[in-house]
């Protein structure tokens, strides 16, 4: 039985973990939930799992949390709510699931509390991947990945040895507009954007998708999941969304992950690592699929890519503010304020306005953050 | 260094595999040879690598060869010679590629002397696959694939839990006549079918190629080597020859190897096992290679992959049997006697006069390959 913590339990990675959760009651117990505003949802979550102690964002939110609860589960609020319910003495394992850089704090929290943790927050390692790897090591825990991509390369590095490795290879879909031209970008709705071709998820991730910058993150992500060089790490657009990252060692050979394009499988392989469960999804039809393609992604159309490459290597605090724009970016974007193209251009300007620091320091990462958002937020406004 | 024998060091695979070891003298000390007929190569190949013992088929041959070198090397001859390769003291690995059924006993004394064995030669497993795993488990030896597919299996294993194993798929390329009429099979001539589209490996295993033969023994080769039931391998033709083979785990994860088509690959990964050479080979390059597609194999135009699954599932001799009627009939194919569709008519019909018997002895085997041998001549004299 593996005692786990749910952080960001009410979106789309949450929820496809308590659906493993709850498909394999003999395996894990539910000890503790996080969760941002989805107090209706987040109390459902409650009566069905029984966790211990639950946190939301607001001490407001947790009040109409309690009253929808019987007694027996503690509700906490806010930051330090969270960091509570990530270092829980009872838990093994955080899944930190929240959207965005509010889960680099308590993604710390559980690794300062010795817990191991399974990863869908990207921001985390994209804004602090120094940090956050130097306190892997100190406390002896694994940081497993839940994103797809970074699953397939652990899954492609297992039982390897890894002084084999050439490189990996990121596939990514190329989302909704993989074969659109630059003007019908320029008009393309938020509606548009959410509609990804292939996997569904959460909207901030969708947008992402969309505009390649996930997979920019993705790339800064990889680089520290697996300590590689800059130059280990490659992307190719694969529409099909079944291979879902390749490993290439020094003898040829490329080792490479696949399947449906179905969140719930590495999520299942973070939780259940080393073991695999048998989840009863519809099984990898090749023969069905047929024809698998690969393309070298564009980034003229798509710029989002380019600057996450950038921002990584002048290293520092320029990831960190690559992603706090490009959050600034998407939420203008999905408010109807930006154009889609606006996002690069909106996080193109702000890193060009940034000076570097080391981020060795979360209180450094965390200035440069905000210094990011108010940035980004003056050239929304000027734009919209 | 690993003191290597390379048992059919003149053929496709024993060139590749002293390419290997030639690029890393440091790593590989070839003390044994053994070959065919042809003498002017190994004496080549001697002189180069200087191994302790060779042998050949005949005494006659080991006179020749004999007469070509400088004394300093014993030359054996026949069966018992190529026993004495196998089994040499100083050896720790061989490399069992010798063509066709020939390759069994060297295999078995290769184990019996407690040598780990890299398998080129798939007729090992198929006519004695039970006998041949006992022998490995008795021996506390390896067993270590050379096949590209069963390389990729292995590789796709390696790391991973067996009990999570699903199933394996095993590509094929369907060889050069995968899209070609019964009508045009009817014609077709030896020139075309050794003309494979992908790999270039030595004629027995190219004709195998194009009738699918080739995957059916592998079939049975990978039931033995990974310990499967007939119900967890399938094949699926994939006419790129790029994806090797695939492992499905339970949790609908599949594990893939892939590469260029260059059997140095798999020959340099069973040599090196468990580390990889850098072989300095071109890259696998996805984007130039852009799309990769997997077809049902059509068990109608190519009868003999169905042919291997009904030998399998019939147990005892009757791979065996159906090896060896295979083997008469590509030797009487290639030498013009019988059409390229006749190829599974005779596999099939000597399959059907066979009473099968348990095959856990050498010599009821042996037996068995030798009526087959005798039962498809006579069906290829009223053929031809």
């Amino acid at each position: 039985m593996k005692r786990i913590v749910i952080l960001g339990s009410t979106g789309s990675i949450g929820r496809n973990a308590l659906w493993v959760a709850e498909r394999f009651p003999d395996r894990f117990q539910v000890v503790g939930l996080g969760a941002g505003k989805n107090v209706e949802l987040l109390a459902e979550q409650v009566q069905r799992f029984r966790p211990r102690v639950v946190s939301v964002l607001t001490a407001e939110l947790a009040g109409d949390l309690r009253r929808r609860l019987p007694s027996g589960t503690e509700v906490l609020a806010g930051l330090s709510g969270y960091q509570q319910v990530a270092a829980l003495p009872e838990s093994e394992l955080v899944l930190s699931a929240m959207v965005g850089a509010a889960g680099l704090m308590p993604t710390l929290a559980a690794l300062r509390a010795g817990k191991d943790v399974a990863l869908a927050n990207k921001e985390t390692l994209v804004m602090a991947g120094d940090l956050v790897t130097t306190e892997v090591g100190r406390h002896q825990v694994r940081l497993l990945p839940v994103d797809s991509e970074h699953s397939a390369v652990f899954q492609a590095l297992t039982g390897h040895r890894r002084q084999d490795l050439n490189r990996i290879v990121l596939t990514a879909s190329g989302g909704p507009f993989l074969h659109a031209s630059l003007e019908e970008l320029q008009r393309v709705t938020p509606a548009q954007a959410l509609a990804h071709p292939n996997w569904r998820m959460g909207p901030k991730v969708t947008i992402d998708s969309a505009t390649l910058m996930n997979k920019g993150l993705e790339v800064i992500e990889a680089r520290w999941l697996f300590d590689l060089d800059l130059s280990q790490v490659a992307v190719a657009i694969h529409p099909q969304s079944i291979v879902h990252s390749l490993v290439e060692y020094v003898d040829g050979s490329v080792i490479a992950q696949l399947g449906i394009p179905d969140m719930r499988v590495p999520i299942a392989y973070a939780l259940s690592y080393p073991e695999r469960l048998a989840l009863d999804l519809p099984p990898l039809d090749l023969l069905a699929v047929q024809t698998l393609t690969f393309l070298e992604p564009d980034r003229v159309r798509f710029p989002c890519l380019g600057l996450a490459f950038a921002a990584l290597k002048a290293g520092g605090t320029m990831p960190a503010v690559l992603n706090a724009a490009n959050e600034m970016a998407v939420e203008a974007f999905l408010a109807g304020r930006i154009p889609f193209l606006a996002i690069g251009g909106v996080v193109e300007e702000t890193l060009e306005r940034h000076r570097s620091s080391p981020a060795v320091e979360v209180e450094v990462i965390l200035s440069a953050d905000r210094w990011a958002r108010e940035e980004a937020h003056r050239i929304i406004d000027r734009l919209s």
